[in-house]
């Protein structure tokens, strides 16, 4: 749908868990805003909507210029970040207050979670014949979002898996045995997926990739690691940690306990997953002593500073950039997606609108040809798929070995 | 001692924990050789002694030059490393077969426990009477070898563990609750200390630090991570994997098993410190319901490709370099060190040679007036020391967010 430009203030917040890039789509949205007259004042929200529900707003008018461009460079969500599923009545008082806010513009950055709240206040808001521009600018490390071809944000984390899994192959190699490096992801295993990119210099590991898409059960699991030890000395493998047994059920089900204000469960930000799948080796290992160690790669993923994807951060600036662009140019509401667009060898990509309904709730999997046949590993449809928008990553050095 | 060179073959080794430049020191070595005419042959030992011992043996003159470059800026040992201590009759027999392949210079790069083995078989050469010139090269992302200013390897590692409480830093700032971070360091708090170096741009985390070398009760632990979050609304801690409880005990003592060959517990590779920290601290805030999370920083400490320290690197490179010179100059064995040059506000090493059994076996700890008084968080001492050898970190940019 599309109308004409209405004047009042603009509001953005983001949700959801951090990434490298998403201060860069914040920064180009507010930087975008400033060059239109529509908008009188540009406010942010403090830890997404709860900083509506608890009037803790800030005016980016009496930010530093300078400091802003600073702020897009840095990880994590500058104007913090929240997990809270609103209720219907707390999307109403929602609603109020943006009225009263004189709120015209409402961007919300996150997940599908995130899209879906933007689409219930949407709801309200055409109900209540309230002038309400509402856009939804995507981001995760998950890449798990519908509609996009992928998500700002993944590219930088599957940047930094990559280059966690290079070391960890050059670390495995040193100091031989088996090493389960725990990745990011409950439902899809695109960033685990992304622990291939490591092997682009010839080095061999991760030899075993194992993705929520393609259940195992935990003895199938335990052989394929052993098996490949027993071919290679060593073994290094990737799992995600939303790894399911054919039953459906994750791997650690029995072990968790938390659970998040959406229903998810909690499996980052511990190291259970990792050594619930080291003693499993060690025990079908027997009486072999065998060194199984593991790393689960942790909020680093989403946080560490300075290694991003240049293309990543473009797109997340994009995404930001052109959701204030649609909404200043007619449209109603939407969730801002990235397409590829074929340019010979060159990557090149656009933007375009899709509905917020599209986006909110669902999540994509990764495609089934992106995975081998045996489910263990990736296929060149994936290398194809990431090489692109991840980018370079830096060269290592091996030596010949030529024995005396 | 001092005497004329001896011509003959060389033979070049790593040991122990991989670090981020390691290689620099190997491939600092090993260019070095090619410049002397005493020299006949460089070989590497593939996995240290044990490439001794099974007769896995490279030959140096048959690498590519340009590559030997890349694998300086390499991380994890190229030659690949091994934690064997050798046996008294497996150190005899490595000196016969030095002896048969008429190495007269032996390098070997490692920690304390390579220092040891270095100083083992440089005892039995002296009996023999046989010419060989031995000499350790240190290395240990520790950073607890006596003798020496600090540990190439460490710097880097340093700056590694620093960049990632900066983001786990903004992480905890856009999602708030307590997080913990585990860090390598089984005896020494040298590297948790180097999280401090993360609070440098004015943000505050982490708020606690806590080593080996100040022991603390699981209570009065849990009671200072509870009494900062109610402070701050957050927090993050710093712990030493080897955190030990006042009676001298590790602090999760009870939950290991295995030991390595030179009688070290199992501590890294695992995320249990972690998880039994968040546990204790749940069980402590007793009702109320806390985000308690956890991330061990794992093997990617010591091996994340292009995290490093720009001195770090150009000093792994010289004692290298200089361990060669020294050997070429008539000195007979002894263990390279790192001397702090002081040159008004420019920092300056050099090198110097020191006795081996000086450094074998024994370990530096963190001095006690590194630490605050409560034991809890570095002073002001320690970022005197690191910040000049760690180099330049990545600014954040902050908001000031200023409330409508």
């Amino acid at each position: 749908m599309a109308g004409k430009a209405v004047k009042g203030n603009m509001i953005i917040g983001q949700s959801g868990g951090p990434t490298a890039v998403i201060n860069q789509s914040l920064i180009g949205a507010v930087t975008e805003a400033f060059k239109h007259k529509e908008i009188s004042n540009v406010y942010g929200m403090l830890n997404g909507i709860d900083g509506i529900l608890e009037d803790r707003i800030i005016d980016f008018g009496k930010e530093d210029k300078k400091q802003l461009l600073k702020v897009a460079q840095t990880p994590a969500a500058a104007l913090g970040s929240c997990r809270h599923k609103p209720t219907e009545e707390e999307c109403e008082t929602i609603f109020e207050k943006l009225k009263k806010l004189d709120v015209r513009y409402f961007f919300y950055n996150g997940g599908n979670d995130t899209a879906e709240t933007a689409h219930i206040i949407n709801e309200i808001a055409k109900k209540r014949d309230y002038e309400l521009r509402i856009f939804h600018i995507p981001k995760t490390i998950d890449n798990d979002l519908r509609e996009t071809d992928h998500c700002p944000g993944y590219a930088s984390a599957a940047k930094y898996v990559a280059m966690c899994f290079m070391g960890n192959n050059m670390d495995n190699i040193a100091l031989p045995g088996i090493k389960i490096d725990v990745v990011m992801g409950r439902h899809a295993g695109w960033l685990t997926a992304a622990s291939s990119l490591a092997t682009t210099q010839g080095v061999d590991g991760p030899h075993l990739i194992y993705v929520p898409e393609r259940p195992i059960s935990l003895s199938d699991f335990t052989k394929q690691v052993l098996d490949t030890y027993e071919k290679y000395g060593r073994a290094l493998v990737a799992v995600s940690e939303g790894l399911k047994t054919p039953d459906g059920k994750l791997m650690i089900e029995s072990k968790l306990t938390e659970k998040d204000s959406h229903g998810n469960v909690q499996l980052s930000g511990s190291g259970m997953m990792g050594d619930f799948l080291v003693q499993a080796v060690k025990d079908a290992a027997g009486s072999k002593k065998l060194r199984v160690r593991s790393d689960t790669l942790g909020y680093a993923q989403r946080s560490f500073p300075g290694i991003y994807s240049e293309i990543d951060a473009k797109e997340a600036w994009m995404v930001g950039q052109n959701a204030v662009k649609y909404a200043l140019s007619g449209n109603i509401d939407g969730s801002v997606i990235l397409q590829r667009v074929s340019d010979g060898a060159k990557y090149k990509s656009k933007t375009a609108l899709t509905e917020l309904s599209k986006v909110a709730k669902h999540t994509k999997d990764l495609p089934v040809d992106f995975m081998n046949e045996e489910g263990n590993y990736v296929s060149s449809k994936f290398l194809d798929y990431a090489k692109p928008i991840v980018g370079p990553i830096p060269e290592l050095g091996v030596l010949k070995k030529i024995r005396i």
